[in-house]
């Protein structure tokens, strides 16, 4: 099986939230699509690990951002590479009230659903959840961000738990397809340096100098702006202009 | 509900084809995902009226061939808008065979997956099947078709068994978004009219003057040159340059 084949199939990215006794959940998905048109239903494909998993079937509801195409890469980080068990995702983030009452993320993105469960089948590692679509609006006529885009203008992972995750090891060399991408996007300027520890922006991963990055093979006492310049984040591989300083 | 919130959504377009008692099958589908990694898992939404899904269900396999973004339309016009009960579509067409033995259509394919089907959901108008994919391949670096790029491309319709068709009635004006991608398309030459009958390459319907297009308000006797310029397929919504002289 040549692994490759996988990113040639079309995705968008979104965020899939809900709230369940109180509390406000979600992640960051490339599996919502709808599945019937009349009624409206659509479909999403939710790893048991994601916090926000259970809380999505008990509160039977939740909302689908679809994100734009410049989007903000904190809210990536935040809903796509940490977990609702250790923070509120929410804080500082623009949300409206669904009529499901379903929290929607309006930042960043150019429409969303309100979605009632229906019903939900294990499928392994996912819970394929199925909902009908109670209403949506259109907040943006920017372009939606593509994973295609995304993936080829970040060079980033998918976070482990999602269903497009491909091990590294068993991927072929980068598909040309998205060279024709990488050609539209302009530079990145690159961001000012400096001692002290640094965060990545898109994951949360801090290096600290002192402790280096054994995983990347960084010895300890290695300051930030010692790092080769093709260093990456040790969890969403994203490369150093995505790391702030943050002491 | 803006029902121009669905046209936000990502997709991609493939063709799904299996082959049941010696007949091989398939249809033009915009929603095959991947849900799960480990192991391989897709779903994809079929519609019950579609000649292919019960076959897909007693044969318990099926391909997808993803296709390249400048496809041969003639391919969906054949897979998109005609019904395998009324024809071979497969006539004419490149196909290897798959591990399972279902057909995998090559002719503008960038990719293609071999599947096995493990079980499906009656979600209403459709069948959402889910499948362990078995085996794939890549057969070349062209970008992929994405349905964003096709919808802009040649403003057709979705079929109406789509999971994704959208009455146009219930439509607001044509997303923006979608201008980005028009700017990149290539003017398309107009070809040569004349008398007689002319058929729609992308679906098959045919225009005969003696008929004229009552669905269209065009009078019995009208010549397809004296068709006005906005005359579109009555089934597909193709423009006049996409018709062909046939007699």
């Amino acid at each position: 099986m040549n692994y490759s084949a996988f990113h040639k199939l079309s995705y968008g990215l979104y965020i899939i939230a809900t709230e369940y006794e109180g509390e406000k959940v979600g992640y960051i998905a490339n599996t919502a699509f709808q599945i019937t048109a009349e009624p409206s239903k659509i479909a999403i494909s939710c790893n048991k690990d994601n916090y926000s998993a259970q809380k999505i079937l008990d509160s039977k509801r939740f909302s689908i951002s679809i994100l734009k195409k410049e989007v903000d890469t904190s809210l990536i980080g935040k809903f796509g590479f940490m977990s609702g068990s250790d923070m509120n995702k929410f804080q500082g983030v623009e949300t409206i009230t669904a009529k499901t009452g379903a929290p929607i993320v309006i930042d960043s993105s150019v429409a969303w659903f309100d979605c009632e469960v229906l019903n939900s089948m294990d499928v392994g590692s996912h819970y394929l959840i199925i909902a009908e679509v109670v209403d949506g609006g259109v907040l943006s006529n920017e372009e939606p961000l593509t994973y295609a885009y995304y993936h080829a203008k970040y060079k980033m992972r998918s976070p482990k738990n999602a269903p497009t995750y491909i091990d590294p090891d068993k991927l072929a060399d980068e598909p040309e397809s998205e060279i024709a991408i990488e050609e539209q996007l302009a530079a990145e300027p690159a961001k000012e340096t400096g001692d002290g520890i640094y965060s990545c922006t898109i994951c949360g991963f801090q290096y600290d100098p002192e402790e280096g990055d054994p995983s990347m093979g960084i010895p300890p006492g290695t300051a930030f702006e010692d790092l080769p310049e093709d260093y990456r984040c040790p969890i969403c591989n994203a490369d150093k202009d995505f790391f702030k300083k943050v002491s």
